[in-house]
Formats: structure tokens, C-alpha cells, sequence
């Protein structure tokens, strides 16, 4: 026997209207499955942490947090967001690579790169202007030694 | 009348021994007046964030999240503890004066500085070459005109 459709008689007692819940997307997102929480669809986390790549989401997670991941987000509009979790990523990397000097030991490095070529390249263009002046020197000694 | 010492006689109830409360200093370190917490004497935060700095947490806070912080300096030597906290309020400000990139963004731009600065060094340096090959050149010329 087939199933009646559930009856509105007056003799029956009313049917309670069941609450739409948020839509669920069907796989949750890499963030929604380490913090084992529902991914709604419109998961501000989902875009950038997709379940294909956890290890994204745990290396950011264990340096920033889950929160002031989703704060930084929501603060940004949606055109900055891949940037912005791109770079904390690579931040949250250098962390754990460097517990002590993270990112600022990068920095301090590529600085001292930076001051060292400075002082090569005026040394360099230095002895350019050097050069130039002995050369001129030289011709003006050849011109005269020929006429 | 003063009050008697507690009596340790069958007929009285056991007097509870009181719980030892961890030592408190007077004056609690910025972390903890910032999480309202009781800031204990051996705090993992208090050295490097003193009373008189609250800025100094609130940055790093802001980004890292106290729950990371503290578990960074936990894993480190006490040695280290001074660099990596000045490391990552380096950290946290960039992120805070550039929420897309962060520290990543001076990465970024010190390496295009290193990458420039490389090859203006490498052509200061060939024209050095070419002009000290010119300069034998007329050494030689000069030589031969005078003999």
C-alpha cells in the first residue's frame, strides 16, 4: 500500500513546518573538515582551502588560527582574498621552517643582500668613472704623441 | 575572643587542607591584563610583554592569536624566545600596515631589488672588462708610437 501525503483534516495535529537549515555544500571544504564543522555554501574559507589540499589549511591554521584567518578574509574584499591566503601561507611556512625568525629572517637576509650589492655596484661604477678618466687622458696622449 | 585553631578531634568535621594557589606577581604582564587572566610568576609571556608596552601584545595577538604565541615560546629554548616574540610583532605589523601581503609583500619587493641590483652589477662589470681590454689596447698604441 502506497503512502498517504501527510493530512491538514482539522482531526489531525498540525504537522510542525521543519526549519530550512543553511544549504550544505555536499563535500566540505579542507578548513570545515580540520575544524570539523558544517561548510555552508557561501564558507568564506572554501575558495582558498579546497578538501583536495589539507596540508594548506594545517600550516595556516597552526600559525595564524582558524579565526583570525576568517577575520583577515572578511575584512578584505573578495578580489584580495586568494592574495591575501597565498601570502599567509607562505608566511605560516616559513614559521615552522624558522620557529625563531619566521618570515623576518628572510628579510634581514635579502636586506644584507640588497646592502652588499649596493657597495659592489658603487665600487664597480666607481672605478668606471676612474676608467674613463684615464682613457680620455690616454687619447689626448695619443693625439698629441701622432700630430 | 579569639578565634581557636582548628581542632582535629573525632567529634569535629575535617577541616579541608586549602588548594596552594600559584604564586602571583603584583603587577600583571600586558598579555595577561589583556586576556583578564591571572598572570603567574612563571608566565611564558611576561618577560617580553611588559606592563608598560600593551601595544606590543595587542599586535601580536592580533594576528598570531595568544593561544599561538604562547605555544611558540613553549616549544623554544628560553634563548630564543627574546628573537622569535621581535620577530613576529615584525611579522604582525606588516600584516597589519599591508593585510594582502604582509611580510610576503617585502619579500617580494626586497628580491625584484636583489634581481635589479644583480644585473646592474653584472653590466657594471662587463663594461669594467671592456673598458680595461680598450686601456692595453692603448697602452700598446701608446708604446709604439713613442718607440
Amino acid at each position: 500500500m502506497s503512502q498517504s501525503p501527510p493530512s491538514s483534516s482539522p482531526s489531525s495535529p498540525p504537522t510542525p513546518t521543519p526549519t530550512p537549515s543553511p544549504p550544505v555544500v555536499i563535500r566540505p571544504c579542507a578548513a570545515c573538515k580540520i575544524l570539523r564543522r558544517r561548510c555552508a555554501e557561501k564558507c568564506v574559507l572554501a575558495p582558498y582551502f579546497p578538501p583536495s589540499e589539507p596540508v594548506k589549511f594545517t600550516i595556516a591554521h597552526r600559525v595564524f588560527g582558524a579565526n583570525n584567518i576568517i577575520k583577515f578574509l572578511q575584512e578584505l574584499p573578495e578580489s584580495q582574498r586568494a592574495d591575501a591566503v597565498s601570502s599567509m601561507l607562505y608566511e605560516a611556512s616559513a614559521r615552522i621552517r624558522d620557529p625563531v625568525y619566521g618570515c623576518a629572517g628572510a628579510i634581514c637576509h635579502l636586506q644584507k643582500q640588497v646592502n652588499e650589492l649596493q657597495a659592489q655596484l658603487a665600487k664597480a661604477q666607481a672605478e668606471l668613472v676612474d676608467m674613463q678618466r684615464q682613457q680620455a687622458n690616454h687619447v689626448v696622449l695619443i693625439s698629441s704623441t701622432i700630430t
